[in-house]
């Protein structure tokens, strides 16, 4: 079912369009076959870069669509709610690309941006480490200064896209402890003693791969450098402020997917007589879960907006993530609900959604690290 | 603490400051001793009425200020935040002014608006009744016709601004059972026949009079019928999806002057040598509250967007009814317990917002009646 | 509606049917005009207390009934459905008595138990002050020791039944800082230097007073002290346990009252030519209030049988006394809206219900400290 | 860790103490594996069986072990907790004993119980199919009389131990539309034309093998029938009311095991330089998660006790099947979220409680039906 959409131009709206269109004929068929086999779909991204969708935030001259984020992050809703494999492939995509784009040098933006963003080369995050996840500053892997650029030695752990990625972009120790010692690399896939994991075996997106990143000795030449040395935490905050509402988009999508599929059955199946969606029990759940989902993205939508214009939005964001992932948590466990039986099997989507779900709550911040940040912006006074 | 809005228009910006000011100078300060008598303000709403925010959604022509409703309610919202029974008596007022607006004759239009939404006049919305309350269209009140226009009998019961108001706005049945039967009518207070009941005695809302309105041999000039014979449901149903839009506002409105209270408290009290605010305990709480006050703002904001662009908006104003009232029950309950024993007192105003917040899960539909709204959009396949 | 309990001897059944009447005939018919006008039923204490319900859980052989907890609980929650302020008041009593009967020595008990149990006496519970609330072992309220006894000075803050009690179960500090430091004291009323603040004006239990007790110089004499020095943090929490458990009742008796207000309602009401009750959006939410009042009825029932039978309950006092009010806010919110605007007015006590039952999230521990004394267990492994 | 239990006798604690340790070796040993590979472990039972716990609840003279339902549903929770395919396979198995052992005539029980409850057979319950799941009233499949007995025509879904039981109970209408024309059989397994569906792909459960069961031209003799004809579906009803308490015990089981690997992480994991457990923000969390548990296990109970008492209980058990699975839901999701990352991979057992949790909201009347079955009796003036 088509959402009632606000959209700041005529082009956006044709950018929807097709991105619905691509989602319904490309995407959307293929999801359950391959998350049952654990296949990436790499061949979609490409489609999607040589669409141009992989650059949308960023600016033309670099090959971006420069689109504001009002209107990318309803394409990546709607890509989510095809497959969320998909979604959030390209929202941890434009996050990898996020610190070159903001931070870099121009020399760096010229050099690497067209590629990045243009769509022929895919990105991954590393910040998280088998034991610091949530206190994402005490990270441990370190970056080396020497003669020829750095040396990095340590584990990434959690890393969407790891081993099928095209770039890495690093968060590595450079000096002493805490987020002040940390800077941002840029790390092409392929260099020596760069290495990865066996795959997660994972409740749900089982297509995207999940893996452990492995720098044994990788060497990375000065250019790598993102930012000043010292400057990577407050780049990787930056990135996530963004992130956040990419998931937050994501989670309307597939929360919407499973409401257009739970809505549609109540629509159909009957019982007692009537059709489902005619009795309150269930029809006020729907009505509930049709309210949330509007809440959600209403929310992330003004976050964007406050983003488009140039304004604070990071506690925004950190409300929108959690929101929109909480609500996404529910509206995807009723949905299966209103199914019953036919929604616990995988002959409908809204198992999937439901395990996909989960995985939002947790990703980019868990939902605990968002209440924090809201939690320190009320500290502040300075939470609205 | 001052929010951090979206506003449209520079002027948009002037107004919301000159109503903060109004707010926190004439308002604010008068409403617990005000509330703690029961005294109705009718001087603030002619102190609006002045500064022209009684008319603000209405046409310039007739004395309105032609503002959109994004910004007409976040007006609203600022005034419940400093006292509801000013915010949602605006809202009610802009409720009573809408049939004459949206059905009314251009004679009518010409000779009533003016003084109607100019500010002069205070109206008052009569629908319920004492055994037709959810199922409005069932309403025994009748209108009958006569060769000199309308004699009206009956009881409406629930009416904010009974017995003060200056002007009412009617729906009785002039012709058979059911919504088709139902005409509106304006009625200026005075007329032989009109009387009111005791004002009830309320949980919170105390200074705002909520009184049955009697109609006992009421005589109507045929020019008082706002539409045609028959229409009269059909435009309370219109003049309610405004409404409720301004019962969301209400309801951000005193979520956010109770998160006020609490946050500023949980900032200064310090137990454990600590301040609250800095154990997640109570953090987090507060990082929920102010999460779902962000939502629900987004949320009518969405809505009213909808409405300014001419688009359908009903099942949206629902939803926002709905959310952000849900919202206000729990956001102030959750700030009483933020002050623990100091919030359940009245040295501070927050068991006033929670005492408030409970009227408007009821008035201008329930909320089961908003979620059936919702669910027959959802039946029709309609509810995005 | 009489609940189906569960009674272990025929004699409770007896007690149960003796108190229900009382409860119909003699309290619940005076609640509205007494909380209306702030008036406080001393004669029903006196009567509950010839009637032997004072001393219920209190042994034989000074004046008590000798029932177990689970039994004494039931009646607590009969008298507090029909009228908080006694139901609580009945508990707050009982939980003065705690100290003086588990730690009293054999001549104070011997002294003071029959006069305090026997129901001539009503009881006070003097811990918080107004800097320490939740960190109720930050008290200042010192005792100072000289050759008569003890010199005492301070505020004491929320108390029930201050000004208004026979007796004060008193905490003060004897010696440096913290728990260790504190002392607990029998204080009967009408010393010298003891006085007590204007009662607070509350929200919702307006015929209870609370108000400040103020020690300025008060003289007690050495027999005064109850237990060992520096016991007396170690008592209050002991009789806090038990007291939890009595908050706990008294939210199932307000939520239990409140039920039944709300689904005789729904059971009467017609609209849309149905009953209420027939319609699921109502009737689902009377179910979900039905099955959490009999979940928190259960809950504090297995938390009283581990006490009966001498074994640990603390945490899951704090689990029932949780679960109990926060269920208790719950619901009668739930049973205003099933009234709707009847709900909202004091021609119910629904609207009663709801402001009493805030109160219950808050006393004897708020629900934030209930949570942080069972993560404490849980942080133990010893939360089962 | 273990749970702090009321058990009625000695005998009940050393049957716990057997369970937890067949539970500890035999059971939770295997279920990762087992369900990863969709295998189930018909052995498990065998040795179930042979311990007598397939039989607990019913009468010694057949094979049973006499426990009072209190004690057998504390065993199911112990069962479940190690792997909800075990102890919901025992709960199906004496739900599909209940009726030859309630409704039973002499001969019928004591040729058949001994077998059903001696553990060497396995039973399974057909009662729902393809067009008729809530509504279970509607059922399709027929059973016409003949000379020689009954012909059996129809199809049964969602039928848990479709294909792998030993026997059948079987409602099938031999009349008439509605519950009156549906009486109740006996079906051993390997009669002609009884065949069943491919296994259903579930969510979770994989181990537990969940099939239609289709009976084409299936020929029963006369003495299959359980009860009269047409009493089949008031049998069905009172199974169910049992089965919902089995239900609810393994709710408790699934939750109280995830809560267990939850709290333990959070005791062991540190981030900030602290134990997860000791942040109030997973503390507080973890408390709410173990008062909700100990919450349904004492609503569970104190049904159990009812129905051991001889006393109505129907609306207790759907209650506690209700706010039990409601809650295992929720405590399940927390438990992932707790681990974070850890939580959503197969490395940890959280995962696969989270998705087992799921389907018991759906089995056995999905909690919809429940709200209906208590809201019938809020409407009979009766749900207390």
């Amino acid at each position: 079912m088509s959402v009632d959409r606000i959209l700041p131009t005529p082009e956006a709206h044709d950018l929807l369009d097709l991105v619905r269109e691509l989602a319904a004929k490309e995407i959307a068929p293929r999801a359950a076959a391959d998350e049952a086999a654990g296949r990436f779909p790499r061949d979609l991204f490409t489609l999607l870069g040589s669409s141009g969708i992989l650059g949308l935030p960023y600016a033309e001259e670099y090959g971006g669509a420069g689109q504001p984020y009002e209107v990318y992050l309803q394409v990546i809703e709607e890509l989510a709610g095809a497959w969320l494999a998909v979604g959030l492939g390209v929202s941890v995509h434009t996050l990898s690309c996020f610190p070159v784009s903001a931070y870099g040098g121009a020399a760096q933006r010229a050099e690497l941006l067209p590629s990045l963003i243009g769509g022929e080369l895919l990105g991954a995050y590393c910040l998280s480490e088998p034991q610091s996840g949530s206190d994402a500053a005490a990270l441990a892997t370190r970056a080396e200064t020497d003669a020829d650029g750095y040396l990095v030695d340590g584990v990434k752990a959690w890393i969407t896209h790891g081993g099928v990625a095209d770039f890495y972009t690093l968060m590595a120790r450079t000096s002493g402890e805490g987020a002040r010692g940390v800077s941002c690399f840029h790390v092409p896939a392929g260099l020596d003693g760069l290495s990865f994991g066996v795959p997660e075996r994972k409740m749900g997106m089982r297509s995207s791969p999940t893996a452990q990143v492995r720098f044994d000795g990788v060497r990375l030449p000065p250019e790598s450098l993102i930012g000043s040395p010292g400057q990577g935490f407050r780049i990787a905050l930056a990135a996530l402020d963004g992130g956040r509402l990419g998931i937050a988009a994501c989670a309307v999508g597939v929360a919407q997917a499973a409401f257009d599929v739970a809505s549609a059955y109540a629509r159909e199946r009957r019982q007692f007589g009537s059709r489902l969606v005619d009795f309150q029990g269930l029809g006020f759940m729907l009505a509930d879960m049709a309210t949330s989902i509007a809440a959600a993205r209403a929310l992330y939508l003004e976050a964007a907006r406050l983003r488009d214009a140039g304004r604070s939005y990071g506690t925004r964001a950190a409300m929108a993530k959690l929101y929109a992932t909480d609500m996404c948590m529910k509206v995807t466990t009723d949905a299966v609900q209103v199914l019953g039986g036919y929604g616990y099997v995988e002959d409908f989507p809204v198992e999937r959604h439901m395990r996909e779900a989960k995985v939002l709550q947790i990703v980019e911040g868990t939902n605990q690290i968002q209440r924090l940040v809201i939690s320190r912006a009320v500290a502040r006074g300075n939470a609205q």
